[in-house]
């Protein structure tokens, strides 16, 4: 078998805890609304809003602060207070300067793989965000290359690991999201490892393909060389 | 001199229409708050909310949007009917899904180029939005490469033009803002090609630097071959 020569990896939840800063906002949404309705509606009806406005923003702090005003609106059937838009506006820009935390391990590992691998950042989301994110992680020298696009399926790993390495066939995925990480690098025809995050949003879900040769699960990074050795043989 | 490899090329307002739809959009907007106020110091208002909100937002669709909120909360000491939220919402939308006008003599002057240069799309704004517009143009296959960027500065220039060509010294930016495309381009080394449009954000605006050897001004992309053949000699 061809031996292994990029690794990609996902950045929110994978490098850095993201969804966290997500959840807390969503229950300081619901709990600003709390007068208007039941927090796991609330809750519901903003999940419906954010998927149904993908097609127009995207993945990122600003598209769901854009969700929120409009849920708030639809919720409060136009009755709501401006003080609640103006604190959803704040919600929004507090995200968007939230600190930095990487999650254990991180460092460590990506530096013990460094200098054996190309290691790609892949990651979807706003792009100012995201870097913003990068910079403060202190995490960019380990990467060769950082890619950020609007969506992550087969033909953008295909792309990706031909663009910066020798093709699917000899790379590997490493993410938190079933969806959008580890399925579409296996439908690629790379590596896909999946390591689970305590929290991922609700729209990342999917069912674990565990026939899939090429599909491994770990708990944490800090796994990751010791696994890369035993696919590696 | 080293001959010219690379061509970068803007896109909002270079390759097709951009700023005209944000200018309607404010023309609505100033209509929309006209019970509170003179359209010009709406405007005016607006465009002192972006600037602040850069920090936060970046360029793009989104951050206009929630500037446009924040602006309309503001002018209306909190007054503002639910309807004019709403209404700023459906401006967003409308916007991110306005159909792509491209420029005149903009495939055609690719075309002439694309079989001789390396051509690089450098652009800002929201990638969503950019990746959108670069897909409804037809325009993507000229492109060697695609560099969705968060801020163009002097290190922008110099890493996309080395990453994607052979140095800025051997590379041209084209585009319609000097503050963006022009200066920053100039201060890596490049040429800097001021192609100005009819409408040009204010933000954007910069003194021309007319003493700069690698400076130049074409009235369309469809002088830009005659004027790359003059600077080859």
């Amino acid at each position: 078998m061809s031996p292994l020569t990029t690794i990609g990896f996902d950045a929110d939840d994978t490098l850095w805890q993201n969804e966290t800063f997500f959840r807390l906002t969503e229950e300081r949404f619901a709990a600003l609304l709390a007068p208007y309705g039941d927090p796991a509606l609330i809750r519901a009806h903003l999940f419906e809003t954010e998927k149904r406005n993908l097609q127009f923003y995207g993945f990122g702090i600003k598209g769901f602060t854009l969700s929120m005003i409009e849920t708030a609106l639809q919720l409060t059937e136009g009755d709501a207070p401006v003080r609640v838009v103006q604190d959803i506006l704040s919600f929004g820009r507090e995200m968007a300067r939230h600190p930095v935390e990487t999650l254990p391990e991180v460092r460590e590992t990506l530096e013990a793989l460094a200098g054996h691998y190309r290691l790609v950042l892949i990651t979807k989301g706003d792009l100012f965000d995201q870097e913003r994110k990068l910079a403060a992680s202190g995490l960019g020298d380990f990467f060769h290359a950082v890619e950020i696009v609007s969506d992550k399926n087969e033909a953008t790993y295909s792309g990706v690991f031909t663009r910066h390495g020798d093709g699917p066939g000899r790379a590997m995925m490493v993410g938190n999201s079933l969806r959008s990480d580890v399925l579409p690098a296996l439908a690629a025809g790379a590596w896909g490892i999946h390591v689970p995050h305590e929290l991922t949003w609700e729209y990342e879900h999917a069912e674990a393909p565990l026939e899939a040769p090429r599909f491994r699960r770990i708990e944490g990074l800090a796994d990751l060389p010791a696994l890369i050795e035993e696919i590696e043989g």
